[in-house]
C-alpha cells in the first residue's frame, strides 16, 4: 500500500517492548514546521495521564511531536503515571530540540500498570535519530493492540491549484461505544487551518463518524482524535468563511467515517457490519436511545452472528431503550425485508437467510411517531470475542 | 428432591410440542379455592400479550388458575396475541368450570411467532384430567427454556401454632437484566394475606432480588412474577400490623433472594457468580449506575470469565457510568483485596490469582464520598453464552 503523506511530517517507530514481544510498539510523529493542533477526548470521567496532559496542552493550539505508545495505557496510575508521561515527552522535546509544551502523548493498552521507563526512554533516543525512516503506515501498525491490521486512509484535494493531503490513522478493536471508542486517531494535514474552525470540523466529523459506533458498549479512559495542521502546502488560510471550508468540512467527515467503519470491521471477534438506522422516533434522542440499545444487545448481536433474523430481540430491546414507543406503528426490516409492520409479524423471515449469511447486515426500525432519526455503525459479537478478552490481559 | 407444597394447590404437566419435541412444555396450577393474587411484570414498553392479560385481570385481585407455557412468548404476536391467550385462558375456565377472569396465562420464548393452537388446545384437556399428578417441581421443568435446572425453593412458618407454606418457581436462563430478569416466577402460599400487604410485601421482596441480578442487560417483553395466596392453612390474616406481617415479608425476600440467585448462577454459559457492591457513592442513583456499568460491561464480565483481575476495566466502567466519581478516592477490593486504592494501583494482582478460580467472586467498589449503596448479583461471559445465544432460534 502506498501512502501519500501530508508535507512536512516526519515518522519513526521502535520496539520499546512494552508488551509485546519483538514488534514495534512505540511511535513519533514530527511536524517540521509547529503546527495547529485540535483533539476530541474521551468523555470517561477517568482519564488516563496522556490525556489529562493533551486537554492542557491542546489549549495551546500548536504540536510539533506526538509519541504513541501500545501496550500500556498509562490509565489509574496516579501521580506517578503523569509525572512519566511528562518524563516522556519531556525527553522527545530535548532530543528534537522543540518547546516542551509542544509535544502530546497517546498511550493505548492496559489499564493501571506503571509505564515500563527503562524500556520507553531508551527507545526515545532511536525514535528520534530514525525519523523518516518510517511510514504513517508503520505508526498504525505500532499502535495496534488487539487490532489484527492497520487502520489509515487518505485523501487528497486541490484548492486553488494547491494540493493539500489529509491522512488520517487508527487504532480500535474493543471498548468499542459511542462518544467515543476505544481508539486513539491522529489526522495529520499540510493545509492551512484556521484553529477555531478546525475545532469545529474536527468535533462535527467525530460526532458523525466515531461516535456513530459500537463493539462492546464499553468506553475507554484513552479515547484521543488529535488532528495537526501544520500549513506546508502552502495553501490560503481555510476559515469557516472560506470557499473552501465546506468541501474540507465533508472531506474530513468522510475520512473519519472510513476510519471509523474500519474499527468496527476490525473489532475483536466481528464476523458482520450492522448498520442498524432508526427513524420516525419522537425525537431525535429517542432515536439515539434505541439505536443504542439495539446495538448494545447481546442477544441482537448474537443472533446476528449465528444468522439469525430473530428481530424478536430487536424489538424487545426498542422496548426496554427508554424511548417513548408505540408497539401498534414499529416496523422493523432487515435487510430491506419488513418483518415486523405495526404490531403484526409478517413471517418474511424465510426470505431473509440468504442475505444474512453476507458480511453486511441493514437494521431499520422505523417508530412512524415523529422525525427523529440517526444510525449507529455496529458489528456482531463472536465466541472470538470472549476468548479474546479473557485472555487479553493474562 | 421432596417438595412440600402449600395446600389446596394443585399441579399438572403436558408435552403440546410448541417447540421442543417429547418433552413437558406446558403446566397448569389450580387453587382449590379462589387465592388473592398480586404480581410484578416487565418495565419493557413492549409487552408479550399473557402480559398485557395478567395486568388487566391482576385488578380483580383474585386468581384460580394459571397456564404456563414454554417455547413461545405470544409476545409481538398482534391482536392475534391476544386472541390465541384469551382462547387458551377461557378454555381452561370451562374445563374447570371457573370465573374465566380468574385464569392467568403465563408464556416465554420466541418473541414473534403465533402460538401453535392446534397443539395447545388439545393439550389443555390433558392438563386438565391429571390435575394433582404432577409436582410443582415438574412446572418448573415445563417452563425452561435455555435454562439447564428446574429452580424452585420452598419456606415453612408457624406462626400461632399454624403451619403455613411458600413455595417459589422461576425460570430465567437469558435475557436477564436488573428490572426485571427474563422470568417467569409463581409464588404459591397457603397463608392467607390481606392483598394490599402481599402487594407491597412482593414489591420490596421483587426490588431487592429479581431486580438486583444481570446476566446480559437485555431485558424481557415477558417478565412476570405472580403471587397467589390461597388460605387453605387457615391460619389468621395476615395484615401490615399482624405480628407475623414482618416475618412474612423478611421469608418471602429470602426466598426470591434464593430463587435470583439461582437464576444468575444458571445463567446462559454462566460460570461464575460475581457480587458488585458499591458503597460511599455521592446518591444512592450513583451506586445503581455504577453497579450497573459494571455489572453490564463485556469486558469485565471476559476477563472474569478468564480469571484475570483486571480491575482496569473496572475503573473504566465507574467512570463511563454517569456518576460523579473522583479518581484519586475510588478504591476497588476484588475478594477483599485492595487492588486500585485511591489513585494509586497497588500491584496485589498476584494475590488473587487462586481465589479467582474459584466459582464466587466479588467485587467492591468504594468511592468514598456519601452514603449512596447497592448490591448487584451478575455473571461472568463465556464463549458458551455466544454459541447458545447464535443458535437459540433457528
Amino acid at each position: 500500500m502506498e501512502v501519500v503523506s501530508p508535507k512536512g511530517f516526519l515518522f519513526s517507530v521502535a520496539k520499546a517492548g512494552i508488551k509485546y514481544p519483538d514488534r514495534n510498539d512505540i511511535a513519533l510523529i514530527y511536524s517540521k514546521k509547529p503546527a495547529n493542533i485540535t483533539g476530541v477526548f474521551t468523555t470517561n470521567k477517568i482519564k488516563a495521564a496522556p490525556v489529562k496532559i493533551c486537554i492542557k496542552r491542546i489549549r495551546t493550539g500548536i504540536a510539533q511531536a506526538l509519541i504513541l505508545n501500545s501496550g500500556n495505557a498509562n490509565a489509574c496510575t496516579g501521580s506517578e503515571g503523569i509525572k512519566n508521561a511528562l518524563q516522556i515527552t519531556d525527553k522527545v522535546a530535548e532530543k528534537l530540540k522543540i518547546n516542551k509544551e509542544f509535544v502530546y502523548p497517546l498511550s493505548t493498552g492496559v489499564i493501571g500498570m506503571p509505564m515500563p521507563m527503562d524500556k520507553i526512554i531508551p527507545a526515545i533516543d532511536e525514535l528520534v535519530s530514525n525519523l523518516g525512516k518510517a511510514t504513517a503506515l508503520d505508526v498504525a501498525r505500532a499502535i495496534m493492540t488487539t487490532d489484527t491490521c492497520p487502520k489509515l486512509t487518505y485523501r487528497q484535494l486541490k484548492i486553488n491549484g494547491k494540493q493539500l493531503n489529509i491522512l488520517g490513522l487508527c487504532k480500535g478493536a474493543g471498548m468499542i461505544s459511542p462518544n467515543m471508542a476505544t481508539m486513539l486517531c491522529v489526522i495529520l494535514t499540510d493545509a492551512n487551518i484556521e484553529n477555531n474552525f478546525m475545532k469545529e470540523a474536527l468535533r462535527y466529523a467525530v460526532s458523525e463518524s466515531f461516535n456513530l459506533i459500537n463493539i462492546d458498549g464499553d468506553m475507554s479512559t484513552n479515547d484521543t482524535v488529535l488532528m495537526l495542521a501544520n500549513g506546508e502546502s502552502n495553501s490560503e488560510k481555510i476559515q469557516p468563511k472560506s470557499p473552501s471550508a465546506k468541501i474540507l468540512r465533508k472531506t474530513l467527515h468522510e475520512l473519519c467515517l472510513e476510519l471509523a467503519h474500519m474499527i468496527v470491521k476490525n473489532g475483536e471477534g466481528v464476523t458482520k457490519f450492522i448498520t442498524v438506522e432508526v427513524k420516525g422516533a419522537k425525537t431525535s434522542s429517542d432515536a439515539k436511545r434505541i439505536a443504542k440499545a439495539v446495538s448494545n444487545s447481546l442477544l441482537v448481536k448474537t443472533a446476528l452472528y449465528g444468522n439469525d433474523p430473530n428481530w424478536g430481540r430487536i424489538i424487545a430491546a426498542v422496548g426496554y431503550s427508554g424511548a417513548t414507543v408505540k408497539e401498534e406503528s414499529i416496523q422493523i426490516f432487515i435487510n430491506n425485508i419488513c418483518l415486523f409492520d405495526k404490531g403484526i409479524p409478517t413471517m418474511k423471515e424465510n426470505k431473509l437467510q440468504e442475505s444474512l449469511e453476507q458480511k453486511e447486515v441493514q437494521i431499520l426500525i422505523n417508530l412512524n411517531m415523529g422525525r427523529g432519526r440517526t444510525k449507529i455503525f455496529t458489528s456482531d459479537i463472536s465466541e472470538e470475542y470472549v476468548k479474546i478478552n479473557s485472555a487479553y490481559r493474562t
